[in-house]
This record gives structure tokens, sequence and C-alpha cells, in this order.
């Protein structure tokens, strides 16, 4: 019932391991509906590796993915501050993106840090959460304004 | 009890219209909690106007965006293609951008049609909705593989 | 491109109209991925008539239902008090209950009006919204908190 | 980083125990919006707890609540099956319940086990899932449909 914590440096991040380890997420899915396993690996500033699924549901709005899975659990154990999140899924042909919704999660904790969308063969792209959703609705708009 | 149709055609669509149909739409913003009324006004193919609000909810997570309000509306009536979709908010000093859902919200009905996001004084922004998704994860995507 | 008004004073709501309405609003769903279309018919507290459908998402959580579309159009419109809403779905066996998001979404408005759940025959059971949110975590909750 | 396991039985539930933790885990919430924290409690039915706590966003539909946080949290490593869950908040003079979104999340995994609702001072009511969404939009439903 423990997580396990990748051995690394924020200077030396293990790309391929947490690769893998959203790879092996996978195997949790719970996607009766869609059939369409997502895993994901979130690692924090400090080190600690959370893994998420998919958890769908029979009213699809409910369901949640894979990458917020990831943040909401390494929120609700402290952490706040994020190196790195990979994302697979099992497409050959496609790197597995993030939706915009777990878009706009991931540049809630800030819009410079790497987001890995990787293949079954553990190829990937990356890009900054911040690249992903370009001129982003980032926390300081609202907060400012209010 | 109907909606108003901007006359135009699509390869003269007045924009300034567009963006003010946006703004007068947040007066219809039902957001006590966030205090951040949000408009949306959306032309379809066939230059049809819908417009829409924000829809706040006490359980934050079941709220509603304007974006989303004017394509659910959109599609209820018929339609599914799109050719503009503008966004406005009282901000002065930020183009009203949309949040990562509303952005995977508006590529559903494909990735080359416009985005105006836009401040109180009418001056915009404009992007397309694939732009604002970069490697966005479509429905093709999900299709294919199914 | 206008809204039907169906006759009505709120006296005498005919009420096989409405579910009707919702039945007919089902030919509207974007229902590519569940195949289960969804339809619903929402009366204002003033006679007016809106219908919805559930608007789905290759990403699941970002679609919406009809239910919550039906309300959202309401409210864009200026309408904020209702009297009864429709739901209908193409199962024989079962009466077309709201999901519980939408529930959510209906109390927000009031826990006193009215939910005709109902099958492809017509048939349908009636309860208030308060009803299928039992203990519902409704506004003056938070709004009183803060 | 480790998960702390309460000594129990499934006939010997330690509900104090589990408010309890419900009440801590909303020292996690991430709420700058609403300023409402929210912690719960989930044990499995091989006894392992979850905690959950609300996980905000600026854009309010894409915030996730704390019931949620946990069930996910829960399902990606691996439990599908569920004895209980607490649910707590700062509120005084309510006790604490799911919002609509997150009762359609419990039931989702089962509609006969427990909620526990409390107040800080660990008084509570019970209900299960299923009594919190009367007529409830099940998976089978779905499932025996298509
Ligand atoms: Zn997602
Ligand atoms: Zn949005
Ligand atoms: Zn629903
Ligand atoms: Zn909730």
């Amino acid at each position: 019932k423990s997580y396990k914590v990748i051995e690394m440096t924020s200077n030396c991040l293990d790309i391929e391991s947490l690769i893998k380890k959203s790879h092996e997420a996978k195997a949790m899915a719970y996607c009766p509906y869609s059939n369409f396993p997502v895993g994901a690996a979130l690692i924090t500033k400090d080190g600690t590796l959370y893994t998420g699924c998919n958890v769908e549901n029979a009213a699809y709005p409910v369901s949640l993915c894979a990458e917020r899975t990831a943040i909401v659990k390494a929120v609700s154990e402290g952490h706040r501050e994020f190196q790195a999140i990979a994302v697979a899924t099992n497409m050959q042909d496609n790197f597995a993106s993030p939706c915009g919704a777990c878009r706009q999660c991931l540049i809630e904790f800030g819009s410079d840090w790497d987001v890995y969308m990787s293949k079954p063969d553990l190829s990937y792209k990356k890009m900054t959460a911040g690249e992903l959703l370009p001129l982003g609705f980032t926390p300081d708009k609202l907060i400012n304004f209010q």
C-alpha cells in the first residue's frame, strides 16, 4: 500500500522509468465504457512518484482522466509542486496527449513543467504544461481580478 | 424567446458584432461564487448565433463555462458545424481565453475554426480551436482506436 | 431558430406534451461514444420550454448531459426559476433518471420542483429535485458559511 | 509517503477513527477559490484507508471534490470495493453531504455501502450510497442497454 519512490534528483530525472510507470498504471484503469485505458505517472518537485489511471462512470461527465487522478492524489498527500508527468495509452500511432481539462488542471500548479506524451514503445514527445495551453486561463488572472 | 440571427455570409463575418454579443451575454451569467461573469457568442456554419454564459454551482465541479453553454445550445438545436466563437470577460488587462475543458469541447467539432478572445474594449486575439490545443486529443484518435 | 412555447399556465401544465418534447429532443443527441441518446425538456416558471440532449466528447469527462444542457440554455436566456423537467432515454425497462451531477445542477435552482423520469411509452415517475438528492448540498450551505 | 492502515476488520469498523481521518484530510485541501476545505476518508473492503480533499481550479468546472479524490486514489491503487466513506467540512450546523456528482461516483462502485456525513464535533448521519441517489443511474442500466 505504499508508493514507490524512484531514486532521482531533479537534475537527473530518469525519464524512461517515469514513462514505464505511466504504462504500468494503465493496468488499474477502470474503463468499462471506453475500453481505452490511460495511465499517468507524476513526479513531484521532491521526487515522489504518484501514478494515475482513468476512472470512468456510467454518467460519462463524472468520469476522471489518468492525469488528474495522479494530480489529486499528489495534492491530497501535500504536494503542489511538480517536475513532470508522463501519459500513456495503447495507441501505437499517436503520442498520448492530455485532454484540455487535464491541461487546465496541470497549469493550475504552474506552466513551466514537463509533460511527456508517450507511445507503447516508450518513444515520446515533450512539451511544457504552458505550451500545451497557449494563452492559458491561469490562476493569477482570476485571483488578480477578484 | 427567439435567437436573433446576425445577417452575414461566411465570407463576411461581422466580427465586431459577434464580440459585442459575447459581452452582452455576460449579463445572464449565474456566477454567485466567482463573481466573474463570462460571455460567449457562437456562429454556426449556416450563420445562426447562440450566446452562452457561465452557470455556476455550489459544488464547483458541476459549474459550466460560457463557451460550452453556447456549444451545447447549438448542438441541441441541430448544429454541429461552427464558424467562430467569441469569448468575453470583464478583465481589462487580459484577453478572455477559454479554459482547457472548453478548448476540448471546441475541437470535438473541428480544429479549424476561429476563437476570438476579447477585452471589454472589444480588442481581441484570434486563434483557431486547434491552435489552442496543440497535439490535441481529437475524436478521430479515440474512434480510430476502438 | 426559435423555441416553441407550449400553451400552458403554471396551474395547467401539460405533462404529456412535456414528456413528448423530451423524447423528441433525443434526435439531436451527439453521442458517438455511448450510442445512448438522452433528451430533456424543461419548463420555466413563466411557461417557456427549453429542450436539451447529451453532448459527448472524446474526453469523456468533458461530456454534458441532456438535463444540464436544458438548464444552461434556459439560464443563458435569463431564466432561473423552473416548474418541471422531463427526462427521456430509449430504455424500455427503466425510467430515465438524472445522474447525480444533473441532480446537483437542478437543486442549485431550488429543491421544490418536478422531475419527470419517463420511458419511451411515455409512462413516468415523478419526484421533486430535492427528493432526488436527500440531504443535498444546497447553495445556502456554501453561502451561509462564507 | 505511505498510507496508514487503520487496524480493523469489516465487522469491526472504527467509525470514529474514519471520521477523524476525514477531518484531518481537510488540511491538504487546495481551495483558494471557495475557501471551503473538504476532507474525505475511504475504507476499502480489505481495510485499506485512502484520504481525499477538494482540489480546485481557476476554471471552476475542472475542480474535484474530496470524495472523488479518495475514490480515484483507491481505484488507481487497485481497489474497486468499498466499505465506507466519511466526509468532513468546517460547517458547524450542517452535516457534510456529498454533492450529486460525488454520489454518482460512489454508486458506480455499488449502492450498498456507507456514507458518513459529519460535523466538526464528529457527530454524523449515516446513509448508504444508494439511499443518497434514489432511482440512481447505475452502471447496469447503461451496460444492459448497450
Ligand atoms: Zn483528461
Ligand atoms: Zn471553460
Ligand atoms: Zn447527468
Ligand atoms: Zn462532490
